[in-house]
């Protein structure tokens, strides 16, 4: 069983309107809501993939009963600690004519001390039956840049696999607290570390402590950085559709590979062809297992032999 | 004691961002929510200026909690029929640069027969004690277009002033069942009645059964044809701020002044005076009472004397 933990769950909800013009007034011609946040989006693609999870985090005001039962609709195990404020939510206008997305995000609730006391708790008593735990999204506002290294630390106790995704000091603590793989887009880890090479910004947080930094580099697909090697994959062509959700499929790959002891070539290759597999489909969460199969055997895994990577 | 029904209610989402940008990811920088709906505003109006309201309507779904507690904050009382599907939202995101607002509606829950028929037998037991009634805003999906008519015989029959804010074929059928008063904005009016002249239209309302037609012509002011005669009242000056709620405004000091049987004239300039007021506040359903109490010996109102018009 992999735990998924979403520090700031939200309710997506996605307006179709025909046309998006600033300043004036649109009719809203489809409504779709769903649960969502980072983690919740690797739960999904983790169940696709067979796998059983459950889903912790904070959930709070009107949205909450909206977002368990989706989970439960979707057949999703959940633990969700209930928090006072309002569980946020994240509105994508989808344009019917270019199929371009706007997204509002709102920033979630507070989740006091006592919350993520009890989130610990929670997760203490459930990593005994885990193999695998991702930490994913960004932290509700209040929290300790502690957060994530705190869960990582747990895991470590543990013996379980962890994988974090997240950004700035965050990434930075969870990296420092042993995190065995850390997840970041580019830009995120370039931004954390204060690089400006990728190569450099890894190695950075590896030295900090990580097991393995892999970075997301859009549609020119992934590179790792690990104490077996380094390796680049790339997908064999372009997929149209929505990048939302496409690194969500890439850690769901990268925990499943790391529990099932993988080599890192073929889970880099699994994350780029899953991920393909993911911006495929309109939703995140949701993965074309179609195209996952197309891919997987077509994505190109170099290994990187640069001077000074961190072998 | 004034009644008013709002056959769809919304609840009110306004998001502030720092600009607004098609095709990007925003930031949400301010949430407020409220209980909206035309209907809605009217009452928040008329409790401004000191009369006592009932809220009618239906509301379900996540949202009807927030909804009723926002209006039993504001001390609104309210009387709201249960309906399955959720109530709509209505998404206003406001840039921080220009205050520009670019709004999203949903359609909002289809409300069956029964719902109907529920929202009738509660109006015939609170007409009794009612001076006027106000039936506000679009009808939910599926509503039959005499679903404003039928409340319009209905408050006839227990000889309630009524006045009806809608459009297209339920606002014939409304200015057929004999309405005392319906106030169209004019492009609403000119789309109903398939006229190109406003006098025209009113006449043409008129002339099914409407006793007088009040139509908004946004920053000109309104004019109203009456049995008693037709005037045009214009604001002083433009007041800079959120046209929204200004209709909902008129509407509330023309059936306040239908109910103390002021004159025509006054309650023109009370609607227009009344509107500037509403535009001076950033909330549709809030009221400047100043700019309201500074305007309304200033609003220059005028009699028509054209030919061709019903007076």
């Amino acid at each position: 069983m992999i735990l998924t933990v979403t520090p700031n769950v939200a309710l997506d909800i996605t307006y179709r309107v025909d046309r998006l013009i600033p300043g004036s007034s649109h009719r809203v011609r489809g409504v779709a809501e769903r649960a969502g946040g980072k983690g919740i989006n690797v739960a999904r693609v983790l169940q696709a993939l067979g796998h059983d999870t459950t889903i912790l985090g904070f959930v709070g005001g009107a949205s909450a009963a909206t977002i368990t039962d989706d989970l439960a609709r979707a057949g999703l195990a959940h633990e969700l600690i209930p928090v006072e404020g309002p569980t946020r939510r994240s509105v994508a206008v989808v344009d019917s004519g270019d199929g371009e997305a706007t997204l509002f995000n709102e920033a979630g609730p507070a989740v006091p001390g006592t919350g993520w006391d009890r989130l610990r708790a929670l997760l203490a008593s459930r990593l005994p039956d885990a193999e695998g735990l991702v930490v994913a999204g960004s932290l509700p506002p209040g929290a300790g840049d502690d957060a994530c290294a705190r869960i990582v630390r747990l895991a470590a106790a543990h013996r379980v696999t962890v994988l974090v995704d997240t950004a700035g000091d965050a990434l930075l603590q969870a990296a420092a607290a042993g995190a065995d793989i850390v997840k970041p887009n580019s830009s995120e880890l370039l931004a954390a570390t204060g690089r400006s090479d990728v190569g450099a910004a890894a190695l950075a947080l590896r030295r900090r402590g990580a097991g393995a930094v892999v970075a997301s580099l859009g549609e020119a697909g992934m590179t790792a950085f690990t104490s077996e090697g380094s390796w680049r994959a790339a997908p064999p062509t372009r997929v149209a559709g929505n990048p939302t959700g496409a690194g969500d499929a890439a850690a769901a790959a990268l925990v499943a590979g790391a529990v099932a002891g993988t080599p890192w070539p073929e889970r880099l290759r699994d994350a780029v062809a899953l991920s393909a597999a993911a911006v495929a489909r309109p939703t995140a969460g949701s993965v074309d297992l179609t195209v996952y199969r197309t891919f997987v055997h077509r994505v190109l895994v170099e290994e990187h032999h640069a001077a000074g990577l961190d072998r």
